[in-house]
């Protein structure tokens, strides 16, 4: 099968001019098909505080009222993903953005009220392979931002890491998929201050002891968790690492 | 030949959620292959006034600094496209909402500075009809937010009657085009404040004699050098019409 490469990218790196074209031209060095999904949290976050809009993280996910939708649509869907998308197209890279409504690419629902309620957050439903299939066959280089829609008009704000993985599964019985996370660390840590602390590889047995010891904790949780529901759906390799090492397979191997 | 309906709608029918919901009903009504071409300006004003920033038109023509950029790639790319995409989605309408990046769409060029500077303002080069063409065979409907890019990772803002009138002329040797511009008027009137003083067709003569009479004046004659020059370049027929006539084939005609 044919290797295809779906990088997540966080909002620090894509939202900065300087660090976007850094990490782009390392992006574009990756051999085979590619799918790159976005963040943008810092600049919804910006620009809702020039709003007036309160901004209100729960274990870091954003509680999405009406008005903040419609901020981090305008964000993630339209500056930083056509951001990214001309500059691929600079680099010759025949691009295309999209969010989960295009396409119908991803359906999601609104996620149920239980103690807190998100708003206007999507689980994922479904992703449209075929549509995926059809692009990668045409040589378009697939630019996600994570919008996804319920199929009855809405737009849904949807974490970008659970949108990686779920792309990722999606494809991996066409593909041999591997899935790389790009944050601010280069991978795992075993003590967070010490970047020559890295965990080289994970599995799920590790994974459960390093979060029974307290090694693994907060947003590497939900992130880990992705990462090991990913491999067990058939994704190759998931790799977490940080964005200038996208295209050199250092950093954290889940398996 | 296939029949193509380009139609384009704006600001004020799709940043309404009741027109924008009337208006898409009767859209999808219109029978065979279609692309929709939307504005925003209205949504992108209020946003740029609450941001603090200035709005500056001259001749109807937005000046488009680096701020406003930002704003009008948010509001035209980001928020009214994707309400507009995941409207049609939940109408069962396979949509996909594109600047003029996606795909390398719509090439532009910034606007040279004569008298006036408008900015990031782009005069199309150039439309990438196989993609078009490809998208419509596999029945998507695009939906076009008036965005291009330059190619060198610049994107730049275009009059969105005028991306319908490039886009109608491109596509004028695969399909029988008819361009339809929505407005706020029942068509070009003899008398603005008289709707019933329609114009039924127009022509390139009838035009230059409205024109030099001043009966055709400010706003209008920009659209219709839009339409006129599209007629000439293959386009069949231009119908310049309100919102709610979308599918009815009233307004003006313009061959």
């Amino acid at each position: 099968m044919q290797q295809l490469t779906i990088v997540k990218v966080g909002g620090k790196i894509v939202e900065n001019a300087e660090s976007l074209t850094a990490f782009l031209k390392d992006f574009t060095l990756i051999a085979g098909d590619k799918i790159l999904v976005h963040g943008g949290g810092h600049s919804a976050t910006d620009l809702a505080e020039k709003l007036g809009i309160k901004t209100t993280l729960t274990e870091g996910r954003r509680i999405t009222d009406a008005e903040m939708l419609k901020v981090v649509t305008m964000v993630y869907a339209g500056w930083v993903n056509k951001t990214v998308v001309a500059q691929l197209q600079k680099l010759l890279v025949d691009a295309i953005g999209l969010t989960g409504a295009d396409m119908n690419l991803i359906l999601s629902e609104k996620r149920p009220i239980k103690e807190i309620d998100y708003g206007f957050v999507g689980d994922i439903k479904s992703v449209n392979v075929l549509s995926l299939l059809e692009l990668l066959k045409q040589n378009y280089l697939p630019v996600i931002a994570p919008i996804t829609h319920d199929g009855s008009g809405n737009l849904l704000n949807t974490n970008a890491d659970t949108v990686a993985a779920e792309v990722a599964k999606s494809l991996a019985f066409d593909y041999n998929v591997r899935l790389i996370y790009c944050f601010d660390k280069k991978g795992v840590l075993m003590n967070e201050a010490d970047e020559k602390s890295l965990i080289p590889i994970l599995d799920l047995e590790l994974f459960e002891q390093y979060k029974s010891e307290g090694i693994i904790q907060g947003g590497m949780i939900p992130k880990l968790t992705n990462a090991l529901q990913a491999v067990a759906c058939g994704v190759k390799e998931v790799i977490i690492t940080c964005a200038s090492n996208v295209n050199t397979g250092k950093g954290t191997l889940i398996r």
